[in-house]
């Protein structure tokens, strides 16, 4: 089968590769779609990071590079391991995509399997990829979206989890207000999520394209320019003097982490999801003065269940995320190459591996 | 009456003043003892910051200076204004000393009455205060203690609330592991707060007199020297390898605040106690990919009823933390200047007016 394969830095091959074998307790799928997130373009402009190396294997995986890239996946149940019986062919699913330690606590009520030791992701770490015409995934990480969801739109399930997990890491509720700073992927998937729970977003963005983009999907109710705007003020205003109650830092830069800061009311709640390579300056005061709660959130965890059913209610329709689908081939060259160099219109991009 | 009364940086005097009227609405009490806060010494040597200045009255209280110092103490009940009628003469209470604008929701369901506009302290910013003979507080802000706490303990539980406050923002339970940087009276008086909650209690102090406070108080199990002791692998041992669930700081200086973040588990709490003067670096990249909560937190909020419940059930002895009782002559001599040359052994000093 055809595959997207991780050798290094600036080195992703296509090539063919067996089908791997569907062993007992996994689940044999056939991938529809697979996005590309922000982290595959890491990998490839500066990693390995997630990713092995030639020489160096992954502690869970045990492989070396080269793998299967992918972890944004679709698809359709071909065959079952022995064992699985609750799951059939033919069923509709999306992967989510981790790689844990034997042993860890992966039930409904663990609030940190995705913290634990050595964590690595299908699709980065080993253990195939979305990426691919086939992957095999155990049975505890697919999860089935029904009928109602078309698979290209599923495909953005495992990003808009994302979002969920940082909702719930916000104990944001309906009726408040939210700011956002960033509308990359990741601040409108947030903002699709914040809007389908009943909270009012405003986004703070200062690519024009990108506003547009959050004013065109509906997901914030106010769009704002950090460079000509106000923002801590409009934000005042649109809450009658109080302050958000939510922020969601989706940047990385250290000016809209500060205005956030200054935008929350008192008791308010700020929630990073945004990957900084550099410290950052927090004014201690303001946070002790006002009681912030300054919240990292990474990926998810027992998020998929809740934001399937967003979809599947149609509280969230993912179609205006999805910017194009490209084939296999293009990869490279239609993919990596838009999202790196025009990447303020590209929101998600989906490969299809039949195409 | 004689009172010590805040004039300007440097400048305290003790004069004779008229008995404050008891009006309605308001409870007329007889001082027994006052603490010496931290808050004081800030005033004396860098104010006013707290308190007006002779040209700029308080936002609330409408006073300049001088006013009346003291906002940590007890006493008894010596005249009931009109109106209040659920307290009795003779009661013995302790004073939660805000001054907030009229309007402001300071009912028990309130969770941040601590931080409306203006709001600020009886005993610093007007209204008198409990380094004076006898002082007039609204009944609102009069808790009564019962009969079984003696009235030099009971002027503690103001500073106990910011440390059972802290405790609440925390959202520690019992079976806890938290690690407390700095042994000065807030991170004594919290680790306190924790272990009666159940809570097992490390503190890193540099200040050998300081240490030993930790370990005679016996409120810490375990106490470390920050600059020979691994604090974080000594947490780690001690957590089997997990880290520690909570984090509190309480000295305002950078390196106690990276070991903290070091030294916590994934989704383990921080908060942050201490006043700081400059701005943190933050590992913003730690706090993601460990889900970290920083949260800060300053005075008490409806925490005053359950912090007394913990001295008169006997859960806190307070009798440890009381390293001094001294008249309000002696205020500035025996007091204030003990309190800035010798305060490695000095945790709490109390006036006590009729000495």
């Amino acid at each position: 089968m055809k595959a997207a394969r991780y050798y290094d830095r600036g080195d992703i091959r296509v090539e063919n590769i067996p089908v791997p074998p569907v062993l007992p307790g996994t689940v044999g799928i056939e991938v529809a779609f697979c996005g590309i997130c922000g982290t595959d373009l890491h990998e490839y402009l500066d990693g390995p990071i997630f990713c092995p190396s030639a020489t160096h294997a992954h502690a869970i995986s045990g492989e070396t590079a080269p793998v299967t890239l992918g972890h944004e996946m679709s698809g359709t149940v071909y065959a079952l391991g022995e064992g699985v019986t609750d799951l059939k062919v033919g069923d509709k699913v999306v992967v989510e995509p981790y790689i844990l330690h034997e042993g860890v606590d992966t039930s409904a009520a663990s609030t940190d399997y995705h913290l634990s030791k050595d964590m690595g992701f299908i699709g980065l770490s080993g253990r195939g990829g979305g990426l691919a015409e086939k992957i095999t995934v155990q049975r505890r990480w697919v999860h089935p979206i029904g009928d109602n969801v078309p698979l290209d739109h599923a495909a953005l399930i495992e990003p808009l989890s994302v979002g969920y997990h940082a909702f719930k890491r916000s104990s944001g509720k309906a009726g408040d207000f939210a700011l956002i700073t960033g509308a990359g992927p990741i601040g409108l998937l947030t903002a699709a999520v914040l809007k389908a729970e009943g909270i009012t977003v405003a986004i703070s963005e200062p690519s024009a394209l990108r506003r547009q983009k959050a004013t065109e999907t509906g997901v914030a109710a106010h769009v704002f320019d950090p460079r000509t705007d106000d923002v801590v003020g409009r934000v005042k205003e649109l809450t009658g003097g109080k302050g958000a109650d939510l922020g969601f830092e989706c940047t990385s830069v250290q000016p809209a982490f500060d205005t956030l800061i200054d935008a929350l009311k008192p008791t308010g709640v700020l929630v990073v999801e945004s990957i900084w390579g550099k410290k950052a300056s927090l004014d201690m005061q303001k946070l002790v003065l006002k009681e912030i709660d300054l919240r990292g959130t990474i990926a998810y965890v027992n998020s998929h269940a809740d934001t399937i059913k967003l979809v599947q209610d149609g509280k969230i329709d993912l179609k205006p995320f999805i910017t194009g689908v490209i084939g296999l081939d293009g990869l490279i060259t239609e993919g990596f190459d838009t999202l790196i160099n025009k990447n303020e219109t590209a929101v998600k991009i989906l490969v299809n591996p039949r195409l």
